[in-house]
């Protein structure tokens, strides 16, 4: 089973037996976390950040691993999330490959990998998780809690849930619940992976991996993930080659693999080379079970349902210090409105909520991507705290 | 193989040897078609319409086959297509496997079906056949050529290359070529079916057959060719059954079938069942490598490359009587900027070129559903001719 934990993570014990809110307990689970930046001697300046579905918690580059962390332009020192002044702590998600317990991890009751027999996994649980991994640390309340696309999710789940464990939130491409467009693209990479004959209901292994779904689920998201007019000005209708590959009657027996362009209907535009290669990286560095297992749980999970009400009323529960909400006008994942809805929210309880509408070309993934955009706020907001 | 012909298509053969743009020729391919109303004694009352990539020449109900065709709503008496003024002609694409040679009709050199040996199909060509097949049929000069999505593709490749054949046009939700985002969909619906190890390099039969490629492929489709927002409204939240299936533990072995609810990581949502039981119908009723051919063909599109210049000077180029183009604001496969292209070539070169930027909700397939809002101009553009 493929677990892939950065070098530096550390790990804290969940509480055992620890109830997964769909029924199913774990026991002796754990949480992969990295920390950046010291704790002040008064431990008030402890900022959680919670991961999208696919990253580690190596979420920037410090003295036990130097390697820059997936959101290095916005944590470190003298960035955005200021690691002078802040003490950065981000936690893997439970379910997730990473470091924390998930469906690659081993049964305590068998010694063998969970696969399948893994519980069902809610957003609510890996909310409950990073809660209880955080106080299992010792934070008794956070200065801030920042959680972008599922993560934003997740951080809605622990402010309703854990509501006097941080003062301050930064939500940034996320939402609520999940509309049915990203349910059906979700649902359609789950599929590629699932209809893999090499998935085997769950039971690959590294000689028979479902490569050929992940591959094909890695694509979709990375289509859903950036926007049109992006793509347009990066790849326009750019051609890998000038030549086109073997006839397909004289070609050789189709292989999969790096070589798409000799195959029949193989990859011919800059565009479909671009995620080829960028999916291949990703598809055998992410384990199948538990990408399926997260997926699955963002399109479940609803706010409102989650607390028993409205979704706007478990926002309105909330009393935090500040907020800051923050959307992309191209996002198709999670559009626009969908951030708009979780200001509304907030602000029928919390004093100071701030929403920013950013222009940027970069679709879901601006976060990441757009550090010119996503910088300035969010070093502004964290700033004035 | 997979032929799937309507009762009443028609057929006019093409001159042989046909040659195809990009190499090779056909012997004995032929074009199907349908018309609706009647031809007028002067000759001049025909409308021509091209498909997208999977309709039949079946575009209305007539006395051979009173069944409602794929574009029921707009053609027929009384209807914005007005077939008690207008004589329509609707042919069938070369390359597709309704009634059109392609990649499953049989190669006369050996009695097989082409499969893979069929030539490279381009846009160009389909043109080039349509045109064959109007003048074969005794049409000098159609009163119009009406074509939308790819059908509008198919139509300024055949406005350019056959620039006498038409006095008027309609191009809807259309374009001079492919951008990236549309590239990137199809690619990934060509990988879906030709990954499936039952696509088997093309030599599929109906008793192992790429089923599951063709309803990853279909549901990827009609992912694009809808809005996010009408989907809000369609959907939401929705839920197929309130319980899950049974436990992934004690699942029976995955089937593929109309009950993925009881498979692990199956269908929750409403819009999982409904892209499912859509996809179902559409996997085994349109040949996957005549899919394969066509798909590909309108990535390689590209006007203003076929023409030997860009695309606008291609367009200035034709001189019709009167243009109309149409597209819609939520169309994510042929977004808006690429109609207005459309409208600024034909500007420079035909006098009278309307445009309408419509706002319905329901994206790429508005003009198969929007009748409300596609009837009117469409009627008043042919009213005035």
């Amino acid at each position: 089973m493929a677990e892939f934990v950065p070098p530096a993570t550390r790990f804290v014990d969940l509480p055992a037996p620890f109830r997964m809110r769909r029924g199913g307990v774990l026991h002796g689970a754990r949480i992969g976390y990295e920390t950046v930046g010291e704790l002040n001697p008064a431990g008030d300046n402890a900022v959680l950040i919670l991961t999208g579905l696919s990253p580690s918690a190596h979420v920037a580059a410090h003295p036990d691993n130097p390697a820059p962390g997936w959101w290095e332009a916005m944590v470190g020192p003298g960035k955005p999330v200021d690691t002078n002044r802040w003490h950065v702590v981000c936690v893997n998600s439970l379910g997730s490959c990473m470091g924390s317990t998930g469906p690659p991890s081993p049964d305590p009751a068998t010694g063998e990998p969970y696969r399948l027999r893994f519980p069902d996994l809610s957003v609510e649980d890996i909310a409950d998780a990073a809660a209880a991994a955080v106080r299992a640390l010792g934070y008794e309340r956070l200065a801030c809690v920042i959680g972008a696309s599922m993560g934003g999710m997740s951080a809605l789940a622990l402010l309703t849930r854990h509501p006097e464990l941080t003062r301050n939130h930064v939500n940034i491409s996320s939402a609520v619940h999940s509309l049915p467009f990203s349910i059906a693209v979700r649902s359609l990479q789950r599929e590629a992976i699932h209809t893999d004959p090499r998935w085997d209901l769950g039971r690959y292994d590294e000689e028979s991996y479902p490569d050929r779904g992940m591959l094909m689920a890695r694509k979709l998201g990375m289509m859903t993930y950036r926007s049109a007019d992006e793509w347009d000005t990066r790849f326009g209708r750019t051609r890998v080659a000038p030549e086109r590959g073997p006839e397909p009657s004289s070609a050789p027996g189709f292989e999969p693999g790096p070589e798409p362009a000799t195959a029949p209907f193989g990859a011919e535009f800059e565009v479909e080379r671009y995620l080829e290669c960028h999916a291949q990286r990703f598809t055998r560095r992410f384990d199948p079970n538990s990408y399926l297992y997260l997926s699955r749980s963002m399109d479940w999970f609803d706010l409102g349902e989650s607390c028993g009400g409205t979704a706007e009323e478990a926002l309105a529960a909330l009393r935090l210090d500040k907020a800051l909400v923050i959307g992309v006008q191209t996002d198709l994942l999670f559009p626009l409105r969908q951030q708009r809805q979780i200001v509304e929210g907030l602000s029928a309880g919390s004093a100071d909520v701030g929403f920013l509408a950013l222009e940027s070309p970069q679709g879901h993934d601006a976060f990441l991507v757009d550090t010119a955009r996503f910088g300035p706020p969010v070093s502004k907001f964290l700033f004035e705290l």
